[in-house]
């Protein structure tokens, strides 16, 4: 080993070789003892050191030292369990497969051999990733707050060219977020920025007809970090347990597991409509309780993901009764509230306002979470990563523990807290982008729905396929109607992969037409069911095509 | 309790009453067992209800469920400890109260009573919430992502309206990046960008003279996320230890208290500029590792936050040494490496590439994870969430648990990473921007080292203070030098509040100054001693002129 010469130049510090005591510096942080555990001979070393001239220091130095073992490299055996068990099949190894394919294809667009040219990436709700376009609104404003000197320049262009560029409700709207909001390079506050949020609350109690105040809003990096921030505070031993939907997005099971809790699966039932089921909680509960589980928090998707379901008024009131008997906090995901095709989406917090409104008493401490995001709806801005949530019922004592999480992430990205504002505070009738932002949303509204629409009746027409018909969100969750019986082939073909048949399934589906989608095990599915989940956001009818054939083809070769 | 009149239209789901099994949907998911455990009485009633009609069913399920008494509120009791413990004082107790008081200021412009009209916020690193202005390179790229069309409008401009909107080598940048990375509104991959990865490779490369790799690079939202992954990663269980200098920035403190590891604090040496002592960090590890901790990872702060102290070559060689025997990994937090004044910034990165050409047996295991930032440096875009990590000497299979955290959160935010690559890679000489962006940050530079320079000069006037020359980063830790002996009164005065003697300055100062800065105790210090960390970034002199001020008062108040 070749050990630089450390000494000359940078002697041992004084601080070592007086025996001046080092105390703790905290109640966690641990205390150096000197004269303590340390070998005998190594110390002796040490003690004389301090008397010696910095040359001989170092040569003792590395007597002391030079013949060291170098330490073996980690292993997965060395880590945090929690973080082996968490699963997150959106971006699992299917999409990673497809990421190499895509690569091979970048890097030899004429010679890689597959039979495509492109990956369509319908594993994750990604919609300008494919082909829509952002909202000119959203992103003419930040685009002044990015660069705010512009506002000053184009106000010296001549009207006509200034209105080209940006139109006037624009920039007036830029300078008024740059005035409130501050610039986007600064922190703000870890919670959001106060005006921000109070658009947020002004919002809520628009939608719903009841109050909803900035205090209880934190502005969030899209809505994950905020079911991060809940599944963590809540995780308060490995026996706290969270009822999550069965199907679910797998952002639950993943927090839950990195948190070394115990998620509690209802199952959402597919004959109808995927719809939630009030008394299989209840039951689940009643059972789970009686096994002494700590259930902390019941997870609502809504619209659901991947379901597509809409829950309906009922649904939920009873929802709210069940945490209301059994203390647990309610985790509303609405982040697909805009995505709604048939049926009408309402929000939790409207339901339990009503309720509060009825019967004070018996609501008074339901608590709720809230969660809405800039990257789905007819904004899709993922990678803006905005979102809020909106806690109400829960003591401030609990609040200051969230807000100290959120303070520990110092704050969310400002550019996408005022994205959330323009999303919920839109171009209003007879101003300038007024038209322009009717025309985009609309357009992008009409587009999801006929894109779900024909989706929805390929898969219908394929072999062993049944599917439901979309209501929102932006996925579809079909079934693969393979059993041991009819597809004995294909569970054979799975078996020595160590796949199951969904897996095999998207496996092949990808390899063989580019097309990335998610198999259901991913999201959890009745035992001994399939499923997949795709969004149906890729435009055009040449990959459904594609895709109709290669499954067509697949029931020939697996089917009995 | 008011029973919304749910069953009439929603029926109960036929999946619960017929006696089909659910299973597991998946390894962690409780499953129904029907049939058990649920009390006989509702048991009974709830088989029955399937053979009546609706409106039947909805009375029997109100009297099963009608009069439940509601559960109480969480307190902090039912939560997880550790989110408890965690604490964060860079936003803690006086920042919090420092927005108390802006509130009021805001709030009651006239007539707050306050001996002030504005806080200044020197508690965190936060210069574009005081005077700095951002770069214009950055902001005129990222105002044309976040809005591509002006590319096209500008474009249809004579020349030299358009060049006086942006310069050329501006809109060429925005249209490579657009490009390459897509749409800002589109999740990236999780890793970040594969062509931003791949310049801060080859940034890596140049400023170092040793290769670096894209597949190595993380990008990530400000330095912070990446703390968290790793520290989240390598804590196996309770006895995990983590080696952190103290005093340290707290997120170190506060991450490994969220998951549940155990701090080893050592001490850096005032007396000697705040350096750090490889010799104490080896004893320390000694004598932990006879105590039976299960030591992981080893924490450098280089430039110094909160000490301003910058490292040694030498050093940085000795702390590798410790990292190849004892298998620990390196975390080389290096935000502030373009906030020098004096002495000069070595990578980490750098100098285990030179251990690692001429040794490479001993050096082959050691694990280095840097990181660095777009929040500091002369950058500042703090609110624009930029950052990357670079992880060196890792197991695939390691990796792969981070990019699975990295996946779950998905993606850092876009024009955060946009940022990253504007960062690293600025106008060239010759080129339409330089001469502005070269202004730009010289003057940036040159002004952040005269504050710093003039608030250190002013500590050194002060009663009672000491404080170490700054070399780098964006603060001062001067020392209090109160002693019970001395300051009787100011102890007394503190314990009656419960609060330490620099928790009870710090407060005093805000409240008198409306200044706020936070107390040593946040990042530790030696007992005994006592500290205030604050930035030297507010413009001007006058608080600094209010401080002194303050501070001889306080002395001429509490020195016996």
């Amino acid at each position: 080993m070749i050990v630089a010469p450390h000494m000359s130049v940078h002697p041992f510090s004084p601080l070592f070789f007086k025996t001046r005591a080092y105390f703790s510096a905290g109640r966690h942080v641990s205390y150096l003892k000197v004269n303590r555990v340390i070998e005998k001979k190594k110390f002796r070393l040490l003690s004389i050191m301090s008397s010696l001239r910095l040359s001989s220091r170092s040569l003792l130095l590395k007597r002391l030292y030079a013949s060291f073992k170098p330490a073996p490299q980690l292993t997965v055996s060395d880590l945090n369990e929690s973080t082996l068990e968490a699963k997150y099949a959106v971006r699992g190894k299917i999409p990673i497969r497809a990421d190499e394919l895509r690569s091979e294809i970048d890097s030899n667009p004429d010679g890689h051999g597959l039979p495509y040219d492109r990956i369509i990436s319908a594993n994750i709700g990604n919609p300008q990733q494919l082909d829509q376009q952002p909202l000119s609104w959203y992103r003419q404003v930040l685009s002044l707050m990015q660069y705010p000197t512009l506002i000053n320049k184009i106000s010296t262009l001549d009207k006509k060219t200034a209105d080209s560029l940006y139109p006037p409700d624009v920039v007036e709207r830029a300078r008024k977020l740059l005035k409130t909001t501050g610039s986007v390079g600064a922190y703000s506050h870890s919670q959001g920025d106060i005006t921000v949020r109070k658009s947020v609350a002004k919002f809520i109690s628009e939608r719903d007809g009841y109050a909803a105040h900035p205090q209880n809003i934190f502005l969030t990096s899209g809505a994950s970090s905020a079911v991060s921030y809940l599944i963590q505070v809540l995780s308060s031993s490995p026996n706290a347990g969270f009822l999550i939907p069965i199907p679910q997005y797998p952002l639950y099971t993943a927090s839950i597991a990195l948190n070394n809790a115990k998620p509690i699966g209802y199952f959402l039932d597919e004959d109808s409509h995927w719809s939630t089921d009030p008394v299989q909680i209840r039951r689940l509960i009643d059972e789970n309780k009686a096994n002494g589980v700590d259930l902390k928090a019941l997870v609502v998707i809504n619209p659901g993901n991947p379901t597509g379901a809409i829950l309906t008024e009922k649904d939920i009131a009873e929802i709210i009764d069940i945490a209301a008997e059994h203390g647990l906090v309610l985790i509303a995901d609405e982040v697909y509230q805009e995505n709604v095709f048939e049926g009408k989406f309402v929000s939790m917090k409207k339901v339990y306002a009503q309720l509060l409104e009825k019967d004070p008493e018996t609501y008074k401490h339901v608590q709720l979470a809230s969660l809405h995001s800039t990257s789905k709806g007819v904004s899709g801005e993922c990678g803006q990563r905005g979102g809020y949530m909106e806690l109400v019922g829960f003591s401030q004592e609990v609040r200051d523990i969230i807000f100290k999480l959120a303070s520990i992430n110092l704050c969310p990205v400002v550019s996408g807290q005022a994205l959330v504002e323009l999303m919920i505070n839109p171009p209003k009738e007879g101003e300038p982008s007024y038209e322009l932002y009717q025309k985009e949303t609309t357009g992008i509204h009409d587009d999801l729905m006929k894109r779900a629409s024909l989706l929805y009746k390929s898969f219908c027409a394929m072999t062993d396929v049944q599917c439901n018909k979309p209501q929102g969100a932006m996925y579809l969750f079909p079934s693969l109607k393979f059993t041991k019986e009819t597809y004995s082939k294909l569970f054979e073909a799975s078996e020595e992969l160590n796949l199951t048949p969904d897996e095999y399934y998207c496996t092949e589906l990808l390899e063989k037409t580019g097309i990335c989608c998610v198999p259901g095990n991913g999201f959890g599915q009745v035992p001994g069911t399939y499923h997949l989940r795709t969004t149906f956001l890729p435009p055009g009818t040449k990959w459904i095509e594609e895709w109709t054939k290669f499954h067509e083809d697949f029931v020939s070769k697996y089917k009995n």
